[in-house]
């Protein structure tokens, strides 16, 4: 047995298989690479950044980290929201960003190949060219990746008709703690070949191995939608009108902003929503007959009590009214610092939920805006506080852990389309109970024995 | 340390802790659940049978087994097509079919909380009478179980618009090898809480645990659908269609027929089917405009060469011309045994498929019919026989291998719908590979150390 290597000797090994400068150390770089987009979770210096460009840098990082006992923190472009791609002191940080092809778009087999580096925006804009749709549509589309899709089973605005990334991906190729390549599934629509391994593997956010092929599912581009906003004086009404919406259509948006969130929207972007609103919905149709549909649902929201709607065809304007809900982030962003949640609750409960925000913000002296998924029950409530005020920092993290216990007594989860990470860490089990965290722990502790991969995150 | 038990003490144990009549031995009882209907697939004389009623039985069963080291084969309806519920010397039969009732129909939450044994079309029809429709829909709808449909991943005919079983199962309560009960997901639409093990339970083949309750999805009824037939006298013409299709609509079913089908199923059940075609399709649209979808498919059908093509919005035409699919089966197997195989293929692949079924039943001096759902790729061709011809049995096993090694050339799955069970153990590896069969049953060692759920099956 050789002697015990010190860290520079360690990372000497792997930079003698890897190419010229695929091993980063330059402390003016390291930082840019040690967390994702949330806030509070903690985070370390890494040993190192490697980039990889092929699966082969993958194999050989994975079987080097499995030699040293290094633990190694996939990262695409850390738009994550959880603290999932933090670094780990003494650990390696693996950037897949430069693996970042589309390998195949198939419109025979409505099936694509890529990268994990390649941004969800531009696979989406590809398939379009070719009269396809790749579905799952995050709200950070335009800079987050797919392979961090694939790590946390991204959601988005579409998932209440199209499904979730889950839904979308027909294979996987993942180097395991090891160095083994495994591939699941392949280029055929269903597969019962043994157990899903695709499915354990997404959303297990870097903990169980590492992807480095996609093969994912598209669909025929569905013709342009139609678009419909919709003011209601009292949530209790907007509640209705989702739930006949959902009942009664196939609606590809169903979005809510309550009154906190399009007054926010409204000082951030003037555009002349109604700041008296109790909510306001945006909702699509797809459907080969959308403007007939969105008629449909106009007139439900009329009947439940809309004191406003408007729909339209036109697709500046659908784009318009769609950017409103899209900037919601940015606005409330405007107003000091946010503390996003992710809870997603039966559907109907979302006005309880909804109702709940506000009274949690008077109780905990803090400004509480909820928008979000409203057709699928996927809420974001947002706790923004002045920046730098620790005292009000304390008081927004109580108003979120109220929001998130709530949640769990409506009947739903502590994330529903972020993942756990860091930031859910300390919540899961609350939610998903002991036998099954433990036999989470179980097929992670058989696939990773040396917990190396992305460990202290959900699983550790 | 206790001494060895006999059979008959040790099944004494479990009566014990069962109400009276859940333990039978009655061995004219015990043939008639100790296989499923699949007709090769070896199977063994179980110690006993157990009605289980309710989930503390299953729990009782399972902690029994654990500690007299019994194999356990939980059974639904025994209508699988694989083996997969086989009996085993010495070994339990669990029959879940008792567990049939539907526990909750939420119209609100757009979910149903069903026990295991309740029918696939019984929980259909309840849904239907509420304005809701459960997607899946295999071809044993009416004598399937919702269970039986959760540990295979069942399909169906709309598949290819409404995803397989997986993608209705919002969660699982889930009784483990130990007796501990594990419940997974819940009411809500989204969840990224942790590893997602509904998905690995689901399609796992009762090799990890027994589904004891399932909440599934459940979506607005869709319209009345409007149903295409259009025959073909080249398969490469009917190959374009479906391609057409596929690529340009949302079709609620997209099926083909074969000549040796068609012949088979005007023989069984005369319609006029026109017996010199070279491929039936049959396709169905239930969007909101399914009378103009379905239009356009005939024109694309009539575009790409088909002799006849007829369109209708009559329900009861409908029924009758998907009659002459649902029949395909027993049509067949009027014309002797049947060996029926149940690959996918990429979509682009199923009109090579289709003539290689022709080239391999020539080579091998059998009938091999093809037919299938044609729009995702998983074909179910069927190889027929004389009973009794043993040698004729020999030359049937040999092309259902031919057809089997084609679709994993062709890039596809040795089973699409049914699941591995016995009667596809031996081909799994040369889909899969070595690393994935190892993960396998690396997750199946760590969740049944012991190897009592249902071993012998896929992961033996």
């Amino acid at each position: 047995m050789e002697a015990t290597l010190n860290p520079a000797e360690t990372l000497a090994r792997l930079v003698a298989v890897l190419p010229p400068g695929a091993v980063v150390t330059d402390p003016a770089v390291l930082p840019s690479y040690s967390r994702d987009r949330e806030l509070w979770a903690p985070s370390g210096t890494p040993l190192a950044l490697v980039r990889a460009t092929e699966t082969a840098h993958v194999v050989e990082v994975m079987r080097w980290a499995t030699e040293h006992a290094v633990p190694v923190v996939p990262r695409g472009a850390g738009s994550g929201l959880t603290g999932g791609a933090n670094a780990i002191d003494g650990g390696l940080v693996l950037s897949l960003e430069q693996m970042d092809q589309i390998l195949r778009l198939d419109q025979h087999d409505l099936c694509a190949v890529v990268q994990p580096g390649v941004l969800n925006a531009e696979l989406r804009r590809v398939a379009r060219t070719a009269g396809l749709m790749y579905a799952p549509d995050p709200g950070s589309s335009d800079f987050c990746t797919i392979g961090g899709n694939v790590a946390t089973n991204a959601g988005g605005l579409c998932c209440l008709k199209y499904g979730v990334t889950r839904d979308a991906v027909l294979g996987l190729e993942i180097v395991l703690a090891n160095g083994d390549v495994l591939r699941t599934g392949g280029r055929t629509m269903k597969d019962v070949a043994g157990l899903d391994l695709t499915s354990l593997f997404v959303g297990s956010e870097g903990q169980l191995g590492i992807a480095t092929e996609v093969t994912v599912r598209l669909l025929p581009a569905p013709p342009t939608p139609a678009t419909l906003i919709a003011s209601f004086a009292d949530l209790a009404h907007a509640g209705v009108a989702v739930h006949e919406i959902v009942r009664s259509g196939r609606p590809s948006m169903c979005e809510v902003m309550d009154q906190t969130t399009l007054r926010a929207v409204e000082a951030h972007r003037p555009s002349g929503l109604d700041l008296d609103s109790a909510a306001l919905l945006l909702v699509q149709s797809d459907e080969a007959d959308a403007a007939t549909e969105i008629t449909t649902f106009a007139k439900i929201c009329e009947a439940a009590g809309a004191t406003f709607t408007m729909a339209t065809t036109d697709p500046v304007e659908s784009e318009m009214l769609t950017m409103a809900r899209r900037v919601a982030l940015d606005a409330l962003e405007a107003q000091g610092q946010w503390l996003l949640e992710d809870v997603c609750v039966p559907l109907s409960a979302v006005p309880e939920l909804v109702a709940f925000c506000h009274e949690v913000g008077t109780r905990h002296d803090v400004l509480v805006a909820c928008f979000g998924h409203a057709g699928d029950g996927n809420m974001h409530p947002t706790v923004v506080f002045p920046i730098g005020d620790t005292a009000a920092e304390r008081r927004a993290e109580a108003a979120a852990s109220d929001l998130v216990a709530k949640a769990l007594t409506l009947g739903g989860t502590v994330t529903g389309e972020h993942g756990v990470g860091i930031a859910k860490r300390s919540k899961m089990e609350a939610q998903v109970g002991p036998v099954h965290l433990r036999v989470q722990r179980a097929v992670k502790q058989v696939l990773d024995p040396a917990n190396i991969l992305n460990p202290g995150k959900s699983l550790a």
